[in-house]
């Protein structure tokens, strides 16, 4: 009987102690994916650009579609691999003629990249629709012409059929932005749901005591001042990295007109190596040490920091499903790839 | 009941009209991708790289995964791409370093490609197990020493123990040569079965009176003594457009020791343009036509073309379904890019 109050009255105590980790993770901003449908719609749809499954599918095809290039050998899904954390793996995005992006920026994963506050590493873009006219122009990336993208779809009646079905306009000859426009109502869908979230949503078992001992190094060292929100990430703020270390010398990035540089998701990140707006870091805990100096003004012991890296990695998140496409074929009217 | 009697009587003739056109087909070597599952297995699997299902999911994987390669940015995948007729719809192949294929060689399809009694447009590897590591290592292709591809797969416990379940061996250290077995048991169940095998199987109405029409041209004008088979193609044949017309421009490809080319399959022909060893022909309409005059030494008239052509199309399969694969993450032991 004894016995048992004890293990009633441990089970309690646990109990209370997980509500009020869970209630410190909140207050310090945190906040779950939701796990109602409506209510994750409601989060991640853009009212000026509104998800239907015809879009959705759509966006999937774009998204996958290396003919939207200039060399029609570079897809979205080239930098941002869906089956990678998506994200390339490399230190410099790579694309048309194997040109590297001339800051040295690394590619953001897509994953959760709708609960970002901005888009791009320097915040330029304020949505999805924004951000992804910009790789398709860029030429380092994609590389094509607006008109090129356009001419492109026009060419393949697969393609104008379901952007006429999709936005129920049997007129419809789609734009350039249409094409931005559905690719990012696709990104919207690529949310990863994860045991944080189910403990944030009160599932105390959903952490082992482990990663509640490193979300509670997480909150306590101020990690969570730029780390918070549904995206664990995703503000500006200012970045002391640059100017200091020898990741100076790689890139000549300056973030944002104040100095400001988008901080990095920490969704999936046990994934997405490697580390920083210009990917020198190979190794999750010296990015989480060099983190705590640079940002924090503090040294993480080696205990600290594998524990805050256990807690990060209960943040990898179930990956939507999708099924490969089948893209519609091209035309002899399909203006020819350009390698060069 | 004339009505009727007459309307039995045209069933009739139709109906030996069409076996006999079936026959004639068969005739001329052209034999369907069989339906019966016991039978398809049999006429793709390997008996010395017997398939299951364990290997053919990691095939898949190892299919679609860029970090195989020097760079970690091209996979099987980007030259054979799955979404656009298993190929890259360039007319060269191009790899790392935005590198060419040095004799300028269209990349073939993956699709149907086990029906091939060769590998590669000179015929030199006698299956897919051998083609496949052809490409992991060729320096302008992934140009990956095979000492990388096994560094990569024995660093990533995912894949370890994918291959230790599919091979039911508990000590397994995959090699080189493992990753490239268990890719071409995932390419031998690329098959696309197509209305014309439904056609040769029986089934009468499932090509249209155009598509039986161009069949019947495309046999008679003697296109089937070198596109025969399931594959509609595969062999090895004298290729005369090398060394005329203005093709011999382009790249320096002389075929195998005895001059002799593969024979590209027709099965999803509409989907893998551009044409020809070295792609440099984008319309079907033209690459027959070529064909007649090179290879049959007929000049086709426009109607005999476009026939033969819609007959082509018939030859566009159902694609299986592929998952797109979340592949298994790196760790601190995986080897780093290389994009030099």
């Amino acid at each position: 009987m004894i016995k048992k109050i004890t293990t009633a009255a441990y089970l309690l105590a646990t109990s209370v102690m997980a509500d009020q980790l869970a209630d410190q993770a909140k207050a310090a901003g945190l906040a779950p994916i939701p796990k109602a449908t409506a209510a994750l719609y409601k989060m991640v749809d853009n009212p000026d650009n509104s998800m239907n499954a015809e879009k959705v599918e759509l966006g999937k095809k774009l998204f996958f579609d290396p003919r939207l290039s200039k060399s029609a050998l570079i897809s979205c899904n080239t930098c941002h691999n869906l089956a990678t954390g998506g994200v390339d793996g490399v230190p410099a995005a790579t694309g048309h003629m194997w040109r590297h992006n001339p800051h040295h920026l690394n590619s953001p994963t897509v994953y959760n990249a709708v609960f970002a506050s901005r888009q791009f590493w320097d915040g330029r873009d304020p949505d999805l629709e924004a951000q992804a006219q910009g790789p398709m122009q860029a030429p380092p990336e994609m590389a094509a012409k607006p008109e090129h993208v356009a001419a492109v779809v026009n060419s393949i009646p697969g393609y104008v059929r379901a952007f006429r079905h999709a936005y129920s306009n049997p007129e419809m000859k789609p734009t350039f932005k249409d094409v931005a426009d559905v690719i990012a109502v696709f990104e919207r869908t690529l949310v990863t749901p994860s045991r944080f979230d189910e403990y944030l949503g009160g599932c105390d078992k959903a952490l082992g005591k482990e990663e509640k001992a490193g979300l509670k190094t997480f909150i306590e060292k101020g990690c969570t001042s730029c780390h918070t929100g549904v995206a664990v990430g995703g503000g500006m703020q200012p970045f002391p990295l640059m100017g200091k270390f020898k990741y100076a010398d790689v890139g000549d990035f300056k973030g944002d007109a104040n100095g400001l540089v988008k901080v990095p998701t920490l969704r999936n990140i046990d994934e997405t190596a490697p580390y920083f707006h210009n990917g020198t870091v190979w190794s999750l805990k010296e990015a989480i040490k060099i983190m705590g100096e640079t940002q924090l003004g503090i040294k993480l012991s080696d205990k600290e920091t594998a524990s805050i890296e256990t807690f990060l990695k209960s943040l990898n998140g179930e990956k939507p499903a999708v099924d490969y496409p089948q893209l519609p074929a091209r035309t002899d009217a399909t203006p020819l790839p350009d390698l060069n």
